[in-house]
């Protein structure tokens, strides 16, 4: 909850091409115009060395990734990016809007492959302290439209390579997440229309700002 | 202790230059005399994935490193080599020859970095579960005399380039390991000449084998 600091600490997620990047330009311009100070950032990544992280993760590869092993080097990027980027912004009283978190560490590692939940929540625990998102903005939506969009966008990724089942699963992680603890979630219907989509979002960003 | 299986699973460890690599050489050597079907390999790296995960733990770069993130780099690496590599070749009942493992994390993130031993050795759990070496063959050195070694075979890499102290607590922290485990070390006075080294090396690896 970044308790020790003023800046907001905000998170965009969501499964495949359910728009976090498009809307997180639509953010940016929300808090220009508001003259917030921010810092945008996405995980996996953030740093130099996260980023090599990133692309260690998503490339595809011959070899099958150990489940276990993607999910340390998940927290390696995070624990780079938090102390070195996330953590300094947020102490300078900077809001920080990052695509993808730990919830997407919950939905992809624990949903997706299944990994133990309580061994993701020991690394959160390890990597994050008591720091969590103030608010994660989820962009809902159904994988296949997801993937649909996201194929528009480029060559398919080790992820994006994953059978649908995996999204499927992904998907109800990320909904199982926000319905224990809505009060951190913003639960957005992503397949509206985009229009519809930034109203919500500009409702969200009033309230979070509000809330000083 | 690789229960299941009749492969042995043997580790050289200590600081820089202390002459791990050159002495793997003799260990395979006298493996394949013996006939012993084996499997060499060193940490961080022994799969394509874990030797691109080593690259980015060596290399020397601008940004300082999170401690935490290079420890769960360290442990992904290890998830990857124990599952693909190691597991497999122990299970197939041939011997691991792996040139540093878990024990360097405890010297090297554990001493060197100041590391809480507890979460080393939360880590090691999650990752291994109950496997450890069957022997751990210390090179134990002066690391001044280890570090002009070093200079020879090229340039500092990122560890290399630490201070003095730090080699001291790494040094330290692997002594410390054997002292309160030594049915599971031998500790190698590699300060003496490699005749002598070997020579002691030869007779560890005697009482190995005959320990079926
Ligand atoms: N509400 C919407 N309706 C229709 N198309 C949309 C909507 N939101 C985003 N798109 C389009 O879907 C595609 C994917 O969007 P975007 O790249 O923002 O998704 P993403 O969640 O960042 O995807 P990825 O997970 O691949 O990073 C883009 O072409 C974008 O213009
Ligand atoms: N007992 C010894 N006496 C003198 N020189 C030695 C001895 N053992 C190894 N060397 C020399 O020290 C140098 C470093 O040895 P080696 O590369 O095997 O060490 P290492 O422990 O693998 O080092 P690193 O930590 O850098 O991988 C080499 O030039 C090697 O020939
Ligand atoms: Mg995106
Ligand atoms: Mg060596």
């Amino acid at each position: 909850m970044s308790q020790q600091s003023s800046g907001k600490f905000i998170t965009l997620e969501g499964g495949e091409g359910v728009g976090k990047s498009t809307n997180l330009q639509f953010i940016t311009g929300w808090l220009e115009h508001r003259g917030i100070d921010y810092v945008q950032t996405r995980e996996p990544g953030g740093t130099p060395l996260a980023e090599q992280l990133r692309t260690l993760l998503l490339e595809k590869r011959e070899e099958a990734v150990d489940p276990t092993a993607e999910l340390l080097m998940v927290f390696a990027a995070r624990a780079q990016h938090l102390n070195t980027v996330i953590k300094p912004a947020l102490a300078a009283g900077k809001w920080v809007v990052c695509d993808r978190f730990t919830d997407a560490t919950y939905a992809y590692q624990g949903g997706g492959r299944g990994l133990d939940r309580a061994l993701i929540a020991q690394l959160e625990q390890t990597v994050q302290g008591a720091l969590r998102p103030d608010r994660v903005l989820l962009l809902d939506l159904d994988p296949e439209i997801g993937l649909q969009r996201a194929a528009s966008t480029g060559a398919a990724d080790r992820f994006e390579s994953e059978q649908a089942a995996f999204f499927r699963k992904v998907r109800a992680a990320y909904r199982a997440r926000a319905d224990v603890a809505p009060e951190r979630y913003a639960v957005i219907d992503a397949a509206q229309p985009l229009a519809g989509v930034q109203a919500q979002l500009a409702r969200e960003l009033e309230t979070i700002a509000s809330n000083q």
